[in-house]
């Protein structure tokens, strides 16, 4: 089994998915469809999708069974990277290598077309649970969960803290704190709504939040260690970003050293929780690819 | 049976269940649940909650059964409220006579609050729907309606139709297309809603939505005639903000005569849909009251 191929595999039923539901149509709003279809394809690894639909299958489902949960989490990440880099938020002018969608569309269409995205997910699994392709339980209890890990407790509200803080120096536990909501919330929803399109038990529901919770958290630090070493070219943004943007990140407040050792703890962690999964072979692998990833 | 009392009541109701939703709570994001409240209680009439549970009642059903799908919409109209003032939008310092969101958090914190506000209505339904104060069908329903109505082929979409016509003269089949997704879309939702969350059949949700949609145009063209006739203290915002924004509204396509005659016609349509429902009064009076507001 080949880690980057099944991830390849996973993105493509993505994006094949993604555009089905939102494809292009010529109409009087056509720009907001247009400027959400220009985001949601600078995808970048899927890596979120593809985390739904492997725990989906390492509970003995279907991999379609979770792909509009699949969708759905690619789709509110999106609009959480378009209005993160509006003037008013981090003014970042490119994403992924690639103007950013206010660069592009201008503010305005950039801010609906971030709302929009905001909406459907929760519509595709509202519609998969009516089509009878996820059962109507799971398909409310996915909801609730997108709904609470997106929202003030979790990536809203991580990104609140995020701004609060700018141009001064949390202490580490508020650093934490706020990665755990902005990054660590969504990786969770991935891993857990995986386990309950496929009709599992809590047990493997908690152990599946809590690998996601370390991931994310692992995820963010290494990009705050990115953030100060990578190659810019690689990284698709300006390398010392977080920097120039008055950001204190946990690699400023720990240092690069402690800061690379916490994040191989944090991946050892998760990993432990995957012992809950038998067939876990891909899931492991990708939590390595993660932790030795250069963007 | 008063209308004024009946929607003061019903007010009443939805302004305690969104307190609850969306309690006061002291954590590190505080600012942006201090911003989404603040936005939330500036209320108005509480009209679409009225609907949603008015339209529950009068199909058999409890208001109660129909209070989340009523707050969801107030949420997500708020957050439309709140984005649609922004600097890159709308520009607007007040709303309902009070400084707007992003004059009183800043846009950032703006931003956020109408992205909780987006997401938060979704959650609420899905709940309702697990704690079975609702069926799981219909919450599925009401969710799946609420994406479609509020995205790109409603709400979302008018909002773009107005933006990419600013300083423009369209025709006036474009400014009732953009006036039928903008405001007619959530009204249709808020009568569909309630009749779906009283277990009612198609007939019966379908002469709710042609209500609520002639009901929506209807009160968009009062918007536009009120923006050059109205009191400014009693509306709560500048006389004329339309024509300093650049806007071409349906009274300036059509002069201010025929806009009235227009608005008087709807909502005699409006009203022959009511008699599928036979205790009507309460709709009757309230569409009535909606024709000759002064703000």
């Amino acid at each position: 089994m080949n880690v980057k191929e099944r991830l390849a595999d996973y993105a493509e039923m993505t994006e094949e998915a993604l555009n089905r539901y939102l494809p292009e149509i010529d109409c009087l709003q056509k720009s907001v469809i247009k400027a959400a279809r220009y985001s949601l394809s600078a995808g970048g690894k899927r890596l979120r999708p593809a985390l739904v639909m492997e725990f989906c299958r390492v509970c003995g489902g279907e991999p379609e069974t979770a792909l509009p949960a699949a969708c759905a989490i690619e789709m509110l990440h999106t609009f959480s990277l378009i209005h993160d880099d509006l003037p008013c938020m981090d003014d970042d002018d490119l994403r992924r290598g690639k103007p950013s969608c206010h660069k592009v569309f201008g503010e305005a269409t950039a801010v609906l077309a971030g709302d929009a995205l905001a909406m459907l997910p929760f519509q595709i699994i509202a519609e998969a649970g009516l089509k009878k392709t996820l059962s109507q339980d799971a398909a409310l209890k996915i909801i609730k969960l997108l709904g609470e890990l997106s929202g003030v407790f979790g990536m809203i509200g991580g990104q609140t803290i995020d701004l609060e803080n700018e141009n001064k120096q949390p202490d580490v536990s508020v650093i934490l704190e706020m990665y755990r909501m902005k990054t660590g919330a969504l990786l969770e929803f991935c891993c857990k709504a995986g386990c309950i399109a496929a009709g599992a038990g809590a047990e493997k529901q908690l152990a599946a939040g809590s690998y996601g919770q370390r991931l994310g958290l692992a995820f963010q630090i290494i990009d705050d260690i990115l953030d100060v070493t990578a190659d810019e070219k690689k990284l698709g943004k300006p390398v010392g970003s977080d920097k120039a943007e008055g950001k204190f990140t946990y690699v400023s407040a720990v240092g690069m050293e402690n800061a690379k050792a916490r994040a191989a703890e944090l991946t050892e962690q998760a990993k432990a929780f995957l012992a809950e999964f038998s067939d876990n072979e891909f899931l492991n692998g990708l939590t390595d690819m993660l932790l030795i990833r250069e963007f």
